[in-house]
Formats: structure tokens, C-alpha cells, sequence
């Protein structure tokens, strides 16, 4: 059976085109009678009307939603920055969920959000997009989502996501830093929630023991990917009777509470201390000195992200799935880092 | 006439409440037919469903927007949480719309956005909440809006908004330096789009008049709220032949910038050269030295605007409208300011 037209609705309702569209529309300027007529050769017929039109009981769902758990907000501003780029080129809104990442019902927060704003899909961000059982519970649901996670390979996880190689640019950036002389380089986590921290961790490790290094366990300090929680691990490893020559903070904020703690531990950054940051915040640029750190085109991923969601909503459900992209950050030398002073 | 209850339309369709209430929610579960009888009940009694409930035409409208234009991710930020923070105590969505305010057609951009994502109402954040003829063009759309705007007192000009006080607060810092001591005090420009550039340069002009020390114009220059302008400035009176012993930058980015200026020239901040901003963004307390700024509390102003405008958009047309409310940004002093040194 041929798909219903919109002239098909036209002349079971027994009124022009224009009509039609303008009910699909939902603008004011149609009678009730006239509309309800409409409404029901739309329903008899079971026409579904074109993406790019609005039907009334589609309207809702030409708005997508971010959700997202992240204390950096140049992160959060690129995020929305690159999902927001392509909503205006496709005509879709943005709404904007930032949440509890530990919420204990958090699955249903998000399903309850997507009906209740009725979204047509969701970008993920970490670590939400790294719960496989929330995940699992969301496509369940029928939500359409991509998600932004962080990964060394394409995870094959049968859901879409866009994928970053944090783990190839941390050990890339302990590479650069045991080339420049340092043996002693402590290393402060961000949050265990984030699979990027783990990632990271992970290069570091990987990084150390090829160079036949080892890892020393009192220079690995837990925390957030906070400013304070560089502060409080840098003045920790500063304290130590053997500290270390050089920092690797998992992101850009951990790295600037380093570089905060070296000053007032009275160190001279490079020269006494070597940072290392993640991220390559506005703000690694505008510290002093300006952070060595890994560019991690935010913006442009979420980009993809976006766009794939995009694609999948807009394509009928039996086209063969888009592939998932992965990205890998790339390492940035500025003036935080240096060769170690010569001992005594 | 009494206004039609959801019994009256359950009676005219000859269904169950549960039946329209599945209606007026959307759920799949009903037959068309039987939806379609429910939909020409509420059609012809004019029933509005109560708020709470979510009807097939009003549903869009549980999303409001927030439209800024700010280069400062940080105030951003704030703003979006502190309107979310009420979507989410009224179960409303948030659609984010940064845009360009210098745009030629924006009146038309943001009506097309409201319609088009059918936003039951805006929060405008400077500088468009500060342009009388683009707002006017908005209300004369009927569109609900609130606006935030920078103002000594209440603008009073008839559409509903939450008003700064930013003139008084840079009195207060500029009178604070020169009771520190300072005659010499630079002054760097915000964005002259934002009413609130205005208002701080008029604060610190009234401050130095009242002290009888009079405004040098080669102390003041004009630039944007960023960090960039705020290095690029301060290069610029730290070059003066009788340079100045204190900066006021319009906000803490540009403070920012000049305290990087200051260490490029081998500066000591405070003892050299004096530096203040305005917001109290969180990384006025994490530079080195911490800056004395002025508290600005953009979350809980956001907040303000995002009730002002739900309970207009949920109540009757015909209430008094609610008063205008203003904020004041308190002094913060921390250690970037200091007397200056005594010459010679």
C-alpha cells in the first residue's frame, strides 16, 4: 500500500494543501470544525507528514536533549557549543540537562525527561554515556541516543557513540615528559565516574613501564577533575622528602591547582616543577607560564555526536547504522614543562 | 460561564477521565477514533487543561528559552543553572539559544526560535535584555519575557525584570583602591553592547569625582569582557610613561588578563601594581594572587528571573503583576590589592 500524501489528507478533508499544512503547523488561523476535520483524515489515513514539517504530534520532538555531569565549564560551554552548531543547521532545539552522574534513579530521571519534553534523542556525555546498564535501560526505553565516551578502540557495543583515545595522548604526554629527563612524574586523577580518567591513568602507567621507569605508587594522588583536588594532590606530592620533578594532571583545572600550589610552595614553574595538563582549555593558554597539554577538540566531537544523532532520527529505522567515529587528542608543548634541574 | 472541567469533556465524549487524561498526555494507548472524539470535546468546550497536565497543544510550551551572548563560560554557567534549578522545581525544560547580538535580524531570529520550538516564554540575559526596541518587538509578538538587566534602579519601563546594580558595586571598588591609597587607578571596558560596561564605568567615575581626583581618559580603555582585551589593555597603561598603581578590569577575564600582563613585565602583584575585577568568578579565587572583585550573585539573579517569568506563565493574564526586583554586588577583597608603593 502506497504511503498516504498530504493531498491525500487534503481531499478526504475536503480542503486545500494549504490548510493541511496549516493544521500540521498548528497555527491559530483554522477553525476548530476545520481542524478536527483534518486532524481525522491525518489519523484514517495514517499519514505520517515530511521531517521538515511540523506535524502536531511531532512538534515536540524537534528538540534533542545534552545530558551531561562535568564541574569544568569551558567543557561543558564546547559541548553545547558543537551539539548547538548542528541543531541550527538541522532546525531541531537544545534542551539542556545537566545531572547527578551517582543518582541512584537515574535511568528514570532520563526517560522521564525525554517523554515528559518529549526529545527526539539524546547526546550522552561521560560518564552517563559509560554506564552500559544505563545505557542498556535508555534504548530500551526506544531513546535515541549517541554517546561520547572515552575509549581506545570503537567499544562495538551495539550503541552509537563518537569515541576519544585518552589513553594514546596521556601516554604521549608522560612520553614527552620522560624525554625531557623527568623520572619522578606524579600523576593526579580526575573522577573514577569518568572513563577518561581511567584512560588516562592507564596511558601514564603504559607510558612508565615502556620507558622501563615503573610506577612509583606514592606519586598517584586519587580526585576530581577539580581545581582544588590538584591543589590538594600537588601540595601532597610536593610534601614528599623525594617529590617529583614533574605533575601530569588529568585535565586543564587539576593542572592550573598545580600550578597554583607550586607558587605557593614558592617553586619556579618550569624550572622546579614541570605541568602537565588535559584538555587544552582557554585558560591552559592564559596561565603563567601556559599549560603543556592535550588538545582535545571538545567542540568538534560533540559536533559528530550531534550530527549522528541527527541522522539516525531523521532516517528510517532500516537503513544500515552509521559507523562510530573515534578521536584522538593531540599533544600541545608550551611553558609548563622543561628538562629537570641537575640535581644538587 | 463557568470554565469547563476534564468531567465535562469526558461527558461530552462519553469516555472515562483516565481516556481524556491518556489524551491530553499523548499516550499511544487510545484509539484514534475515540481520540479524535475526545479532541472535538475539548475543542468545543474550550477546556484548558490545568497546568500540571500536559495537553497535545500546550505540551511544546513546558519549555522555556534562555538567550545570552557572553564570552564568559563561567557566568554562563551560572545563569543556566540557575534558571534549570527552577524548570526543575516546575517541570519545565530549558532550551538554550546563544546567539549573536549584534545580529541584524534578531528581533526575527528569536521569534522564529519561540515559535518554532513553541517556547511558552524567555529569560533575556544582557545584552539583549538591555535593547528597548528589540524587547518591545518581542512583547509586541507575544512573547513572555524577563528580563536581566544592569540598572542603578528600577528601569520601570513597563516589561518585567530583575535589575544590577553594577554602578554602585564598581563605586565600592574604586573607592575601596583609593582609600587603599591610589590616584593613579586604570579602568578597562567591558563590551559597550552590555549596559552593565556602562554602569561600571560610571561607578568608577563617580567614585574618583567624589574623591576630588578626576578622570585621566589616558587611564580608561575600551575593549570586551575578555581575558585578551584585559592583557591587551593593561600592555597598554603598563607602557604609560606615569603608569597607573591599579587596574580595574570590567570583570574578572579581563583582570585576568591583566594580571598576566603584570607578570610578563616582571610585575608584583600587589606591591607593584594593584588589580581588580568583577563577578566573582570561580577562578578570582583561584589566580595567584586571588583578585578582589565584586560579588555577583548570577546564579541566584538567574533564579529570581526563571520564577518571575513561570509564575506569569502560569498565572491568569488579569493578576497584578509582580514587582521588579533589584541586586547589588557586594565587594571582595582578597590579594590582589594592596597601598601602593611609596615612590622613589
Amino acid at each position: 500500500m502506497r504511503r498516504p500524501t498530504i493531498k491525500d489528507v487534503a481531499a478526504a478533508a475536503q480542503v486545500s494543501l494549504k490548510t493541511v499544512s496549516r493544521v500540521i503547523n498548528d497555527e491559530p488561523s483554522v477553525q476548530a470544525r476545520t481542524r478536527e476535520r483534518v486532524r481525522k483524515a491525518i489519523d484514517e489515513l495514517g499519514y505520517r507528514p515530511d521531517p521538515s514539517a511540523r506535524s502536531l504530534r511531532s512538534a515536540q520532538s524537534y528538540a534533542i536533549g545534552l545530558i551531561y555531569d562535568n564541574p569544568n565549564p569551558y567543557y561543558v560551554i564546547a559541548v553545547q557549543n558543537g551539539v548547538l552548531s548542528v541543531c541550527r543547521e538541522t532546525g531541531y532545539g537544545l534542551q539542556i540537562h545537566p545531572c547527578d552522574s551517582s543518582a541512584p534513579d537515574l535511568a528514570a530521571e532520563i526517560v522521564g525527561l525525554v517523554r515528559h519534553a518529549r526529545l527526539a534523542g539524546l547526546v550522552l556525555a561521560p560518564p552517563m554515556s559509560e554506564r552500559q546498564e544505563l545505557v542498556n535501560e535508555l534504548v530500551a526505553h526506544g531513546i535515541r541516543l549517541v554517546r561520547i565516551v572515552s575509549s581506545a578502540a570503537d567499544p562495538q557495543d551495539g550503541s552509537a557513540c563518537i569515541y576519544v583515545d585518552d589513553r594514546d595522548a596521556a601516554y604521549e604526554i608522560t612520553e614527552y615528559l620522560i624525554q625531557l629527563g623527568h623520572t619522578r612524574i606524579g600523576f593526579l586523577w580526575g573522577g573514577k565516574s569518568h572513563g577518561s580518567s581511567w584512560e588516562r591513568h592507564k596511558g601514564y602507567e603504559d607510558a612508565l613501564r615502556d620507558y622501563g621507569i615503573g610506577v612509583d605508587p606514592e606519586l598517584v594522588v586519587e580526585g576530581d577533575y577539580s581545581f582544588d583536588d590538584g591543589f590538594r594532590g600537588a601540595r601532597r606530592l610536593l610534601a614528599l622528602p623525594n617529590r617529583p620533578t614533574a605533575i601530569f594532571g588529568s585535565n586543564d583545572e587539576i593542572a592550573a591547582g598545580v600550578l597554583a600550589a607550586a607558587r605557593s610552595s614558592g617553586l619556579n614553574v618550569p624550572y622546579d616543577l614541570s605541568i602537565a595538563g588535559f584538555e587544552d582549555s582557554p585558560f591552559s593558554k592564559q596561565s603563567w607560564p601556559a599549560l603543556t597539554t592535550a588538545k582535545q577538540a571538545t567542540e568538534e566531537i560533540a559536533r559528530h555526536a550531534a550530527r549522528r544523532l541527527l541522522q539516525e532520527i531523521r532516517e528510517d529505522a532500516n537503513t544500515a547504522p552509521l559507523p562510530n567515529e573515534g578521536f584522538s587528542p593531540q599533544l600541545v608543548v608550551r611553558g609548563s614543562t622543561a628538562p629537570p634541574r641537575p640535581k644538587g
